[in-house]
């Protein structure tokens, strides 16, 4: 196996935001490691490109193994499990950031091993570190030595420094040093610990099992090992876990939370729990807010799969037009169409999606869509659509448009390959040949996770920067790369569908 | 790699039946084993433990590729694309037998090659042969040397032994020795062949592309290359595919055809097309009648993943019970977990599927699966969805008790292992704990497929011997091995849902 | 894994003569397998491409592995030996064919095996049969199947073919059919057969383990088990082992027996026991036989390693120069520079050996080879020790010009691309720029392996074709393909060595 | 490929000493890490177990590749040399240490890479550090984070911390701090630099190729890539190579040099140069002496392969014995018996050598290994030699009793496991069963090595502590757990050889 791997490259891969990472940590189970791996095979979803596993035995001391692929090709077996024994272990998932000036390697895999005076941790991360870079500089003056490109290094580099006796407090120095969205599941010999950070951007779950203790990216990953879903782990709390029980702190300076919009619409997997309902009644309430705010003539009502479904039945629901699978996904694509055929290459979406032509045939069509990012695969997805001899289609997006990058752990292309950052609804539409083409609105959006009133503009009640480019924590490491951040008013004239 | 595999063995594994072969070829095309990549992966469903492809180019002769796993991990590349050159080819994708007494050996995969005194011929079969064990101890006798232990290399002997002139008549010779069920499609140095049984048991069509001819197992695999559908390969047919044209020979005594019902329940994908109409639209229309017979008060309709959702979004149109994902499936499971742990393998199928916890709480839920086999699947899912807090669980089984093995190609279990052999309706609404559970009618079945008028008992449209115990052709071979038919009379007593 | 592979290509890999196959089998002991992978361990040198083993257990029947590459790295593992159980057990090592058209296939890699209307039998060959072409034009024609293109199927397919009621004397029926050199082991479930062809070109020797009993291509494999050297096969017995004991028939018209000389020269290894003695102690006689004949002035006698180092060893004693390592063997060679870069390949023989500078400066050296077969080893080789700076260089050659091809089972290049074939011994010391070059004559190798008369030109002892011509059986298939054989008288003028 | 391998096994790899690593690096021609697989396969006899390169180029920056596993299996495919761009390049092969408690990680595979304030360097190091333990704890406690268990990296960490303003300057810092011997390739972006420990204890040399330089363990990696030898590094020298030229620094209080003397008995290839004359030459002087030392009437002088080869003809040169090669090695043993069977590991030693019968039997034998460290082959072989029927066996070792570890940089069993550390020369006789037995004494070593009058026990010349406890550096890190250095006059009584 190579020790890096270049990012999959199939056209229609580029085409959709990508969640980067989900961790998980479990304390207080004989085997610990097998229940990360279960764990980390139900948060999948949000991250494909490698994964890895610590674990803490008294006899073996810590033990890592980190793979490139799928969990369930790498951690589920004996012969791995056994490498990594111990009754308190942590995982990983990631995905490939697209815009990496080279491949990953091994070594840029969480979770992060760190040998202290007393004693060693290991810590993994969701999210995006924002002023990593001006931290990097400052620790390898002064003598750090990094083993990997990420930024989550940082942290663990800041703890080796801090002049605090315990890990957790050290935990603390460092992660008051640092910038951005960050939900961190780490652990030392005897403690589990998840930190969620101020805004409370990405989500963090905590649960049981019995005695044992697990933290969670997500709830799915709970129903896998039958464990109890006990409360979110709060904004800015710093949680340790240990054989005797709970214990909060709440290291940072307190702010009003602002957690990602997006998790709602496509992140996380629809049998999750967020705030207190599942994500697939939320999406399914976006698809009936996408057919009060859009309405539109048609026979069929039909999602561009998997991640359009449960908006699309929301909108049939709504709408009274029938619900139906006008195009099938080939349930054996997977990411590992690895160095294919020129020719291959280029079949792009067919290799994943079909359309039902026998079905589709004269029928007029609403297509449900999660979100357009650069709108090649809508594109394509269109022209099959009509190549079958649809009569009409008419895209419904179950988003407000995505104009604007995010820096806080979601794999976004570059502004200027973003469409709608360029193009207004209008526009869009044309471009992909459509009939008609609408996009949720940003209240309809807040509305539809629960904010009757739609947003608060004063003071929006979650992160939607991808869509109203309004940043909770100024990207300084991008800043200084020469991104301009732009007021709401020159934005507003951009974004028409906000 | 290891030259054999050991067939997967998770517990849900075991609970389905699966569909043994998908067969493809392409003549007329250049680098026409791409070609073929591309279809077999579209036809990846019907089987997926291996594939092989077979091409012919006048300078470097006969080629072939045999892999275990899937087309998309195996014939996609250009490393492995380049050494199958030439205009023409065809290929196969093999399920695991689950009764065999060894692992399959990648000599028994698929095409099979012959070196004729007129030149070379491969083959490749979807179906079964009822008398192969008869076949091959008489080809033995006569010094006939077998490499594997597959029933379709006996055609490939016949052949060998037939004294005729030319390709196709040594195979219309052998045919004629042979029976059972079988679309054949086959290949010389310049003709492509496309053979059905005289009931056309399995399904064949034939295509166009430009000026290339196209032979598949289901018409979806048309869609991925851009071809057209031209007809199904007629019940009794051998065509026979040129630069030149196509010609048709009927070399088998004429019979009423008997299509397996069964290809419309579950084995085809939704998107092809079986007679004149999507699979999609047979299992919603399935799913309404299924509604029309089983009706039940509840508030909403879920469909076990994924091969239940047509049927359920028909019973859900047709009983106005809202549709809903109340089961989510993991999309990264695959056939990989090799020797996971014990712990693991004990998971089964929350591995596979988990439930909507937030939205089946509290509610009255009708499950639709397609069919019951052993009921070891069904078991656990009502369980999950009964911890889950669901209040009432209504099974819908869109399609009539499975009671007999299949001997034409599909993988069924021994007779004594299937559920509806040996339980009534009640009794196996009992044994899953169900709320109620009920069976589509053979005659309900038949009225969704298109038959206004139910079964024909005198002469039956169909092959629905799994349903029936009614064999359109004795399976000798089975026979020698002790299974005994039944006469009707006492079968209808067994299987009630009938 | 590829299904087939590249033969290797480093240049200096296509400058040696190479043995195609060494043969082993056992009969009485438990994990008979275990055994036969030793043995083919211990004759690795007669085959590196590949190997394969076949075994009986009366509860698992007949099961075999095929894999390219080294006996240790495949067949010595719990998880193979396992998949091959029982008391009888045969293999075989595969040396790659350099002329053929295409890759080696696994399945051409040896043993066969054929099951015939009496029970299976396996069977793998040493040798080469000179009029395979036509048999197999022959069995095609009737029907027969062939699944390689190795010569030795048709011995199957001729057995299956036979009229005779058990497996022996269908292998004699078919053997009287076949032309060339074959030293075979073949088995049942109840017997282990050894064959050796009419002139016993090829080696093949019958050992005994307490009650078992053990045939092997050298006896260097008995000792590997602790076996005890029982005796020689004869030419032209075909001998049947089993747990009752031996049985012997000739089946062959007798004829004087031409046992390969070249097996003397080089490919049998040294501690292996041919005609009674050591063939370490035959090419140390060479050595010294090859000083009386041709002797010089010189500081140091030094082996091209490592084949040359016997016959250099017996040179310096003959002689009195003092033996040195003037050119060391990196140990760490394989076959296995798969691909290397353009650089790297051009390093050719620098990567296998470097000369002993400091040793060599100022010295007058004399280089003992074994053999002279394209010349271009031999010239880089004289290259690097003069670079070094040795004063001169003498060439002598521990056997007479190899100006032929060999049809019985050696790899020899074309005709054409023979030094000796073009060149006279002078030609050759030019072509090299050695200071003189020698070869030693046909009579001195007869003397050195016992004849003290030397060659008996009316009727030699030996098969020494690729010395002079004399081709004890007459090669068909090649005669058939073009190849000219030669009168003799024509002959010694071209090879003036001799 | 798993992240990390268990040490290899077998009985027989036990019973040697092993070069724990070989350093090479080179600046100024395209494709440096070409040249540095090149050498590093000639250094592979230094170490086996894994390999890594590190090289620079100004457009892709730092890059790097570590394997398990030979240089030619994973170092010369152009696949992996493209990944490793630049003009400059260094690269290790490193020995697995056979008492670590748990197996080698890759990330314990050399060169280690640092990014300084200044910018990158990579390190790769042949020796030891007696001091590490100390260092790495306090590193630790001041926030280095270490990614690996090798002592080396704590140069790394020295050097990021120090605050001189260049990196060669940063290495003067750190090596003071550091003790041991240490033998240093190391490269920044334009420089390449060697270090040697002021005593010399491991060998470096210097080379040139055209405009470019080299650095080497030993010259035979300069003969594989045409390199000329300019000198050795000397003892307390680190010198700096560059485009421009050649610059030397001497950073370290001058000592008297103590070069290992076992390189001329074992660790070096026999092709290199070490103090003006060939380790071959070298080596036959070390059998003359032993000659001299321990005469014994015999039959045949035979080398235990392939060290004890040398020695061997030196011992027969010097007593007109006849050498003969009376054990044959089988050259297709690799270090991948990876798992074998019980059964084929308990063959031990059979895998690899076979006793001529033939030729042995009957004959009185020297024997001429190299050291005797357990004593386990040496025991086998012997029992070999006496079962194919030789009349006496005399065992002539050609270093003097192994009875103390060495820290230097080879791996050695602790004292307890060293047979001559509890064992007089006549036990181990009577241990070996051989009819005699004599190590070469330390004086005539001395001699051989061109000391004509021996050992100066006041200031030895070599470092010569395996033999007689006399360790130049204290070992502190091993005193610390428990290592008791003695004084000379105890030692003196349990080795009597000396």
């Amino acid at each position: 196996m190579p020790a890096s791997r270049t990012p999959p490259s199939l056209p229609f891969d580029d085409d959709a935001l990508h969640e980067e990472c989900g961790v998980f940590g479990v304390i207080g189970v004989p085997d610990a490691s097998t229940f990360v791996a279960l764990g980390l095979h139900a948060l999948q979803h949000r991250g494909q490109e490698a994964g890895g596993i610590v674990s803490y035995d008294p006899d073996r001391g810590f033990n890592s193994a980190r793979h490139f692929g799928y969990v369930r090709d790498n951690f589920t077996s004996s012969e791995v499990i056994e490498t990594l024994p111990g009754a308190v272990a942590i995982g990983h998932v990631r995905y490939a950031k697209s815009d990496q000036p080279r491949p990953t390697a091994i070594r840029d895999v969480q979770p992060f091993f760190g040998e202290f005076a007393m004693g060693g941790a290991a810590l993994s991360h969701n999210g995006n570190i924002t002023n990593a870079n001006a931290l990097r500089r400052e620790l390898i003056e002064h003598g750090s030595i990094f083993q990997s490109s990420s930024d989550s290094e940082c942290i663990i580099h800041l703890m080796a420094r801090s002049l605090q006796r315990d890990i957790p407090s050290r935990m603390e120095d460092a992660l008051r040093r640092v910038e951005g969205a960050f939900s961190i599941v780490a652990m030392t010999r005897t403690k589990l610990i998840g930190v969620r950070d101020p805004l409370g951007v990405r989500p963090l779950v905590l649960g049981r099992l019995g005695d044992a203790w697990v933290i969670s990216s997500e709830t799915c990953a709970f129903d896998i090992i039958g464990a109890e879903f006990v409360r979110e782990v709060e904004p800015g709390e710093l949680v340790i876990a240990t054989r005797e029980g709970i214990e909060s702190r709440f290291p940072f300076r307190p702010r009003k939370p602002r957690f990602c919009i997006f998790e709602h619409v496509y992140f996380s997997r629809p049998d999750s729990i967020l705030g207190g309902r599942s994500v697939y009644e939320t999406r399914e309430a976006i698809g009936r807010e996408l057919a009060r705010e859009n309405p539109v003539e048609a026979d069929l009502v039909c999602p561009v799969p998997d991640s359009g479904t449960p908006a699309a039945i929301g909108y049939s629901l709504e709408s009274g037009i029938p619900y139906a699978m006008g195009i099938i996904r080939n349930q054996y694509v997977g990411r590992t169409f690895i160095e294919p055929t020129e020719q291959i290459r280029n079949m792009g979406v067919r290799l994943k999606l079909n359309v039902n032509r026998a079905l589709i045939r004269g029928k007029r069509v609403v297509l449900v869509d999660d979100s357009v990012v650069r709108g090649t695969t809508s594109r394509k997805i269109k022209e099959m659509i009509c190549d079958a001899g649809a009569r009409e289609v008419h895209f419904r997006i179950a988003s407000p448009p995505t104009a604007w990058p995010c820096f806080y752990g979601v794999d976004t292309p570059r502004r200027d390959k973003l469409l709608a950052a360029t193009m207004s609804e209008d526009e869009i539409c044309a471009h992909l040949g459509a009939d008609s083409l609408k996009f949720l609105s940003l209240d309809g959006l807040y509305r539809a996770v629960g904010e009757a009133n739609g947003r608060n503009n004063e003071s929006p009640q979650y992160c939607d920067a991808c869509f109203s480019g309004d940043y909770p924590v100024a990207p300084s490491d991008m800043i200084e790369q020469g991104f301009r951040m732009e007021t709401p008013a020159r934005r507003k004239k951009k974004t028409p569908a906000e």
